[in-house]
Formats: structure tokens, sequence, C-alpha cells
């Protein structure tokens, strides 16, 4: 009895996939804040979940309260912050979920990290909309406190954010609606 | 079209463990190198799998070589080695999955951090053999260099195993099978 038979037997990624009926996926949201990320993060997991596939939104309100509790908003610690989202999106996948990450992520080197992880499945989604507009949304308050300089590093405003230059998909929350938005990433899984 | 609906709607949790058909839990395997955590992790997994359920082992295999790459092997590296599994077995609770953990995790107030993010689905599983048996095992050859002075801060050796006062289940691995492990551990579950 004292003979434990190491690794006898290992679920698979094929197996985990045959049981849910899809593959794993990292969908990767980029753009500036207010461009419209978690709107069309909901909504895609929203028609996904319809689809009976399993999901999960991995965005700042999951991660800094928890995982990434200890980073703060240095460079260092934004890009720590991306860095440990990656993984856990890999790992994730890994378990068969179709994963949805919501975060500016502004600078190319760290989505192509992120890419790296996990390349045969991986989205790179850039929501595109001009900042002008995001700065009118607002959504969280960021740009008015980074207009009056409470906030500094803010992405847009003192920090720079990297257009992508070959993302899977481009959706422009200025000109598309967010069901077209949705329409084209469901296709682009479709496809897959 | 300019006016993104923010959250329109959530996947819940509910939601998912209506899909899925059971709930997201913890398992969370402690004990010494040689316990047998891994063995029993995977033949849990695969009962687990075989009944249709949707799980994912976290182990060191999987953490080390990527979301804690960065973090040695110091106390307090450990401390946060272990943090930080345990916020992302929550996260991949929240997703729905039943996530089995399988680290040392020698000390209980990491146990009781990770038990008290996920409170109710919570599982602590003391895997329990005799350091004497364990170190026969010897799996990774980690207590041969610990003696041998290669490594140090080797639980069992050098560095402290507190024992587990309350655990939800105790498998004592030098007088039980795999298969009858793996029976209470089931019959836990069931009882949820």
């Amino acid at each position: 009895m004292n003979n434990l038979h190491a690794h006898a037997f290992n679920v698979s990624r094929q197996d985990r996939e045959r049981l849910n009926g899809h593959q794993g996926q990292v969908i990767w949201f980029t753009g500036l804040s207010g461009s419209g990320k978690s709107t069309l993060a909901n909504a895609l997991e929203a028609a996904l979940f319809g689809q009976g596939k399993h999901t999960f939104i991995l965005d700042g309100d999951h991660v800094r309260q928890g995982l990434n509790r200890d980073l703060g908003f240095s460079e260092a610690d934004r890009a720590e912050n991306i860095r440990r989202v990656a993984e856990v999106a890999r790992l994730m996948a890994d378990a068969g979920l179709i994963v949805i990450t919501a975060f500016i992520s502004p600078f190319r080197r760290e989505r192509e990290m992120a890419r790296q992880l996990a390349p045969d499945r991986f989205c790179e989604v850039y929501v595109d909309a001009p900042l002008a507009l995001c700065e009118t949304r607002d959504p969280k308050g960021l740009y008015k406190k980074a207009r009056s300089g409470q906030l500094l590093n803010m992405t847009g405003i003192q920090s720079p954010y990297e257009i992508p230059e070959n993302p899977d998909i481009v959706v422009r929350t200025d000109r598309q609606s967010v069901e077209e938005g949705v329409r084209m990433l469901l296709e682009w899984l479709v496809s897959r």
C-alpha cells in the first residue's frame, strides 16, 4: 500500500475540450480606458454562455483586489500586473475555458508575451476608439483625475498607448455597435 | 452608437454552476513532499472527469515555471507562492471549476488564508504519512539533497510542517490506498 503510483492517468487538454465541446482560448482585449473593453467582454461572455460555452472574464476588478493586490501603478508594477494576468489566462485556457481579458495593456511587448504563452489559441482584439471620445465617456473618472494631476501614468495622457500592429480583430466602438463587435468575435471563434 | 451600456448582463456563479452541473470548489491538499499529494490529486481528477465534472490541478509544475517564475524559495517567496496559488484557485472556483491544489503548504496561517478566500467551498485535505516513509519514497530526490546540505529550507528537515488542526479530510497514505482516499474525497464532494 506504500507504493503510490504517480501520475497513472492525467486528464489532458484534449479530454477537457471533448467534455466542454470547445477549445480553451484567450481573447485578449486591449484599448484605452473607456474604449469599451468591459462592455464588449460582458456582451461576448453572455453570448458564449448562451451557446453553452465555458467562459471567464479577467479584469482589473478581479485581480487588483486579489492576486495583484501587492502591485501598484509604477511602470514595473503595471508590467507585472499584465504578466500575471497572461499567466493566469494561459492556465485557465489550459483548463478548457474561453478566457476574456479586459486590460488596457498598452505595450506591444506585453501583449506579445501574453500571446506567446498560448500562441495557438490567442486572439488579440483591439478595441479602438478616439481618445477624445474615451475621455468623454470616462466611465471610471480616470481621465478627469489625470487632467487635474491627481493621477499619473494615465494611458493616453501621460503614458503612451502602442496601437496593435497586427491584431486578430479590430472593433471600432465609435462606429460599430456592441452587437456587431460580438458578431465578429463569435465568427473568429467559430473559425478556430 | 457611442453609448456603450456597461455590464448589461453578467454571467453569475450560479449560471456557471447550472451549466456545469456542479459547484466550483477548492480541494486544498497539504502534506510533506512524498506524502502522495500529486498521486491523489491525479486520481481524484481522473475520477471526477469520469463523472463529467470540470476540474483543474494546480501544482508546482504548473506555477513555478510560469506565474511564479519570479519567486525563489526564501520564506517570503514561499509564502507569496502560496498566496498567489490561493488567489488563482479562488478565481478558478469562481469560474466553476473543481480546483485541486497540490503544494506542501506547511504553514497553518497560509492554509487559513487560502480557505478565507473561498470559505464556503474549500476542503483542506491533510495527506498524512510519516516523514521516514516520505523520505524513503523521495519522488523528487529532495530529501537526499536536503540531507547532504544541497537543499536548505526543506519541509520536515530544516523547516517545520505544521500539522492541520482541523482538516476537512485526512488521508493516511501509509495505511490507505489511493482508491480509498479518492472515495473519501468523492463522498465529501457529494455531501456539499
